[in-house]
């Protein structure tokens, strides 16, 4: 039997918001958590369509997950994503609706 | 007479969230920005120290101005910052609050 490997994130405290910042300031990765936000539930990688290649796609999964905006965990092949919504909704109260909510 | 030339800002609606959080990402920025939020009323260039030099504080102060988080209005040879929470609280409720009450 294979044992899928847990990928590291951040507990809470650890987060930081210089770089939760840093990971929702790329078009492409605020749009991803927007869409994952919307979504309300944990997705599989490229449920979400993303205008960037395979690589860059997985650069930016690990940016967002390392700066815990993401939680991933690994189910057979596949990844499986979650917003970590109580996690900064705790930290940082009302940020993450007021950046998500943005029209632009 | 010398006129005091006005330097450039964003408009409200010229502002896009990736520009404020990418200047907010910033830690020297983001201390200079919860100062700025805690004094709550326009400083001149220099009256709030930060730990880098000359040059490099006139870049961070152009990063906040251009992204539209703060407000910069020469006074004779003063410069004079002010933090646009009206813009930025109308625009993207609740996140400058989430982000400058950050403990970590």
């Amino acid at each position: 039997m294979t044992q899928t490997k847990e990928l590291p994130h951040p507990t809470r405290e650890e987060i930081r918001i210089e770089a939760v910042l840093h990971a929702l300031a790329d078009p492409v990765r605020l749009q991803f958590v927007r869409e994952l936000n919307r979504l309300g539930i944990p997705v599989a990688c490229g449920a979400i369509p993303l205008p960037v290649n395979k690589s860059t796609r997985t650069h930016h999964m690990r940016v967002l997950r390392e700066a815990g905006v993401t939680h991933v965990h690994p189910e057979g092949t596949a990844r499986i994503t979650a917003l970590r919504k109580e996690d900064l909704d705790a930290l940082y109260p009302g940020m993450l609706d007021g950046i998500l909510g943005a029209k632009r």
